[in-house]
């Protein structure tokens, strides 16, 4: 499929969604949509990812069939000023996806737009109907589970788990990413964005994604999200290491990062507090430990990076890497596997 | 308000809403519907509390204005086996209240029935359509607050809450209960049930709701859920501790339970364990000490229940009582408040 990726201002540093697509999507990328960075091209921003030109709207967007909503602000709603370039794909016939809380659905003028030009809205927050409570499920399945997680949001826990994924798959493993976030969702094609589920059902909905997962896959990478000391999403982070039952967790940071993100007067505990709280938490439940590390070092100049990354090891007493800089070596993986 | 309580095979001991709402209700319970204990009284099974009769359906049961469902089965889904009750109920224009993931709303015939007999259906567990994520506003009142926290679910934490209210305002403290589950919201006429709400924004509920309180009262007792260590409710319970950034926890606990209930091959950490990990997850976003401990001693006989609290104070290392079997004296109301 060929999609254009919404990122107004955002792009790339706050557009992770859009940054995902890019990196791991099986679609074809034929513009980003940021009007404060229009004329440049992708890889003038992000390296090693598919390239593509940065347009100021859909009105300059080659031919495609989807617009992507590539940010996800926080409280998740829709930006009116991203409304002409909804508008303009769909009166082009162009579907139009995004995984906000605010459903396009239920907007009158899309739904209407979407009919008249015989085109589609996808929300990728839209949970399933029938969910329900955790079970236990999980701790039964006939596979290994890992479970990322982080010391803050967007600290490279999707991106560890595709490259995870990808460096599994190199040695022979028949490795899957289980989808939890609206990014995940539209690149495996399936999944549940957990962080919309009610919350009683949390658990539940991310046992039933691994319970899927397993019966075709013998390692699984389930996406975390937030962060066990994150303000507002922790209730997120906890129903997906209970809900997942993981064998073994991986520690995602940002080097340098010393507060919670956009709650700059809440600190981050120290990587190894952090591992530690995780792996209390997870106790009660089903034991997992802190196998491996991941550390976002894009801050960092290259030898301070692999500095970073040997402290970041040493901290959490296990293999580290930047998944992105560097490579995922054999005791990493064996750690993880 | 008259009301009936329908409780079918569940009263008393989990009927844990038909019983809240017997002790600490303003409205005058007319009968409880359980067709197990059809012809007893409610104080043949639960001591001091209003007194009313037990009748096996709707037919049977005096005048009321409500029915209340007073039972909320794992997974919050309508039982078919209540429809008779709910029928009658509406066919005699009562209004019936229930706290259920599934709605009575969604229901058509009940809609219908409603409907002709112009008589209201009430879902507890309805959120507001404008929730948010968490912004650390609770951190800011002007108020103390104190979050009830357990080692499990059915624990006693609301009933811990409204036994400190009391013993509280017996001092002239003037102390709420902050409602967050349907049996508080029931009785409080106001709240938000915040296992229903969006996960991503439950912190954000609890945030609301204490904001909210904070403006009338002085000290905020919010009424925990779940607990941190539970296979299904865990997220639930995380959101509480950091959305609500509580001053001070209480710990409850039943006697002698030693596993999750309903997940018998998940044990409970001890009650100083537990004490340590909820200190240990919410001291990242707002530290709390554990400064009291609630102990449901039903099981117990008289002398092996004070010997009970008296142990599980000294493991706590802080004072403990029986909310509902002794009293809270001077010394862990200095704790608390």
């Amino acid at each position: 499929m060929d999609i254009a990726l919404l990122a107004h201002d955002q792009f790339p540093e706050r557009a992770k969604t859009a940054v995902g697509v890019l990196r791991y999507g099986d679609d074809t990328v034929r513009a980003v949509l940021d009007r404060s960075h229009a004329g440049d091209r992708v890889r003038d921003h992000v390296p090693n990812v598919q390239n593509a030109q940065i347009v100021a709207n859909m009105d300059e967007a080659p031919p495609v069939d989807a617009l992507v909503i590539g940010i996800a602000p926080i409280g998740g709603g829709f930006d009116d000023s991203w409304r002409p370039d909804v508008r303009t794909a769909l009166e082009r016939g162009c579907d139009v996806i995004a995984g906000l809380h605010t459903f396009l659905t239920d907007d009158e003028e899309f739904s209407a737009l979407a009919d008249e030009h015989d085109c589609a809205l996808r929300d990728l927050r839209q949970s399933p109907g029938d969910l329900t409570v955790a079970e236990g499920a999980a701790g039964g399945v006939d596979a290994e589970v890992v479970l990322t997680v982080g010391t803050d949001c967007s600290s490279g826990k999707m991106t560890a788990s595709y490259e995870l994924r990808d460096a599994a798959r190199e040695r022979g493993i028949d490795a899957a990413v289980v989808p939890t976030g609206q990014t995940g969702v539209l690149i495996e094609g399936w999944g549940i964005v957990v962080d919309r589920v009610i919350a009683d059902f949390a658990a539940g909905a991310v046992e039933r994604l691994v319970e899927t997962a397993a019966k075709e896959h013998d390692l699984l990478i389930v996406e975390g999200q937030g962060a066990l000391g994150h303000p507002a999403y922790s209730g997120v982070t906890t129903s997906l290491l209970h809900g997942a039952r993981p064998d073994r967790l991986v520690l995602c940071h940002v080097a340098g990062r010393t507060a919670v993100n956009g709650y700059e007067s809440t600190p981050l505990p120290s990587p190894p507090d952090y591992a530690d709280l995780y792996e209390r938490v997870t106790r009660p439940v089903s034991p997992a430990p802190v196998v491996a590390g991941m550390l976002n070092t894009r801050s960092l100049a290259g030898e301070a990076a692999a500095d970073a990354v040997a402290a970041y090891a040493d901290d959490l007493n296990c293999p580290a890497t930047d998944p992105v800089r560097f490579d995922i070596d054999g005791d990493l993986l064996e750690a993880v596997v």
